[in-house]
């Protein structure tokens, strides 16, 4: 265990609410990371001695991101049916099958060695903290192949056994709702922490989705939901009726929607890189944020709806078509993921957080949505660790 | 003067309009690079020897994007104007003058710096040739200054005295006019190839555009056009009549504005990041592609309407919000781009052309929308050498 400083560092986040402004920004700023963990945070001449010192040139540095939202144990890809998508041919969740197929055929390794490009991609655009769904298996054994899979890489699994129906299973969804909360469960239990559900015309209804959710909390699951991606639908009121940690898309809501989410606590989880790729109307988060919903944002990474695995493109689109500020943007994909998955050791650079956090090519967290689409992580520390 | 063979390309992007479709696309492939150029193309199992081979593991490889429309030579940024115009400030040319105070009062160092850290970010996100205009000096010494600047960088500089008029000759135009057209451009024309104008409203109008390019073209530059950005105007016209080679922006058109633009032969240039930075309507490509116009697309990077360098994130825009095919898009991100600069070297990979060329972490062109804001360069040649 050695301690490092980190100095010169022109405009640092630190998500700390006591500072005043809501990223708690200061300048001309140090910070002392001693072992796993962040032990100290000031102004540049206050900082204490360490072991070893680094000098960023005037760079910012920002917590994390925090990712609350991925799709990465798959096999295959839909460039084509994007290619469609784009030239006309809607988004349906059906196409989830398509990727089911080729994920059921690969082996263990080929899954892995996918899970493990995307997740070290991620890392290299200052992603620190991903959660990883499975959701492609979709039987007993290839569900809990996928978690499996999913838990060398990161603490956040989540089960999505309840991803859409499968082909087998087409014309007995009650059948597959058992499956999904019986021996599938059993089987998923033990490797994940989350459970989650596509509630969605063409995946599931409000009552399946309680059935399923419910069998996962009474074996020590926590819940989070897909709610309101397509369509105006009861995900969010099932999401807030169970406290689950989060609902995400968010892209459809209804006044009582907001209202549910504004007093549950519920996170809503917005995506705006599948409403990109899907070319949909993008959720209104200045209507969320002003009725003060905490809001999450995410890239929900997957090969169907975006494949995108850019937090810094999610704030940019945030800020762009979402009308988010800035800052408000930053906090989402930081402090605001780390809300959706409960956690308060990340999201934030204070004395006692985990030292996760990302070194820009830019003297301002500004440039995430200046600079769109620029590649302007320097460095990324993990637990402490330069990647 | 060795030679590489590059093999195990899953799909190569040749732009060869003798291979049947829009990107002449072979896949299985591999490619000859003899010294600077490209000597052979062609499948896999045909390829010649070489001194040495590269295997590329199933990649796709591209031509390198050429970037026809850049303003690199500033200093300074503008992300608390970006912040501002993103919760409601509108854009205006004038701004431009807040970063030709900065430049005026930077070093020579500093601004060569400055450049050579956009050209190189440029270059690592697969940009083989970039155009890069002067125009926040404009005085005699600070244009010719940015230009010879430039011509470190790139043989494709241009003369942009005609940028904004300047805040000392606010009452003044005509007298701005004289000195771009005299002194200025005397002092301009040895360090430049291109002369261009920012025909706008708050810019320059019709009669000063076209005096201005006039006394360009009479001293052996080319003319290029800054034409209908903010409205409807006269700069595509104006482009058509003095037979330029591009009119950019393009974002409002008239019929008869996109009638000249396909019978003359000027090639549109559509810059969709900077709708992106600006929340803008984007330009109609589909119109102009289908009127049989050649259209390019650039990122138009500089500080103020849109500091993004990435031309793979301008394809994503292009496939999303132009309706151009991914297929289009990258055409015109590469010989489209060509096109522009008029070109017949670069924008293509045929036996003779520079081997200009980009390797992506991907397995087809399709992933640049496909994937969006996601770096997915692997390696990029320039005049057949690594970067």
């Amino acid at each position: 265990m050695t301690s490092l400083l980190l100095t010169g560092i022109g405009s640092l986040v630190t998500n700390d609410p006591t500072r005043g402004d809501l990223l708690g920004e200061l300048h001309d700023a140090a910070l002392v990371i001693d072992g796993t963990n962040i032990a100290w945070v000031g102004s540049r001449q206050d900082a204490p001695e360490a072991d070893a010192a680094l000098d960023v040139g005037g760079r910012a540095v920002i917590p994390g991101f925090v990712d609350s939202h991925s799709h990465l144990v798959f096999a295959g890809d839909r460039a084509e049916e994007f290619a469609a998508r784009m030239t006309g041919t809607p988004y349906s969740a059906g196409g989830i099958r398509t990727t089911v197929a080729a994920t059921r055929a690969a082996t263990d390794e080929q899954l892995t060695a996918n899970v493990s490009r995307l997740v070290t991609e991620m890392r290299r655009q200052g992603t620190t903290t991903v959660e990883i769904k499975s959701g492609y298996g979709l039987t007993v054994a290839d569900e809990a192949r996928a978690l499996e899979i999913a838990g060398q890489f990161t603490d956040e699994t989540t089960y999505l056994g309840a991803h859409v129906v499968p082909a087998e299973f087409q014309d007995d969804p009650a059948g597959y709702v058992e499956l999904v909360t019986g021996p599938m469960l059993d089987a998923a239990a033990k490797h994940a922490k989350w459970i989650d559900v596509f509630v969605e015309r063409g995946a599931f209804d409000a009552d399946q989705a309680r059935a399923i959710l419910q069998a996962g909390q009474a074996q020590g699951l926590k819940a989070r939901v897909h709610a309101n991606q397509l369509g105006e639908g009861p995900g969010v009121q099932l999401a807030c009726e169970l406290k689950a940690a989060a609902a995400d898309h968010c892209t459809y809501l209804t006044d009582a929607d907001i209202d549910a989410l504004a007093s549950s606590g519920v996170v809503a989880g917005l995506l705006p890189a599948i409403e990109f790729s899907t070319r949909s109307p993008y959720p209104n988060a200045r209507r969320l944020l002003d009725a003060g919903v905490t809001v999450a944002l995410a890239t929900d990474c997957n090969p169907g709806s975006g494949y995108s695995s850019s937090m810094p493109f999610c704030i940019a689109l945030a800020v762009r078509d979402m009308h988010m500020t800035p800052a408000e943007a930053l906090w989402s994909a930081t402090a605001g993921g780390a809300a959706s998955l409960r956690r308060t050791d990340i999201g934030h650079l204070t004395p006692g957080a985990r030292a996760d956090l990302t070194v820009l090519d830019a003297p301002s967290y500004l440039h995430l949505s200046y600079r769109p689409g620029v590649p302007l992580v320097s460095q990324t520390f993990i637990g402490g660790r330069p990647l």
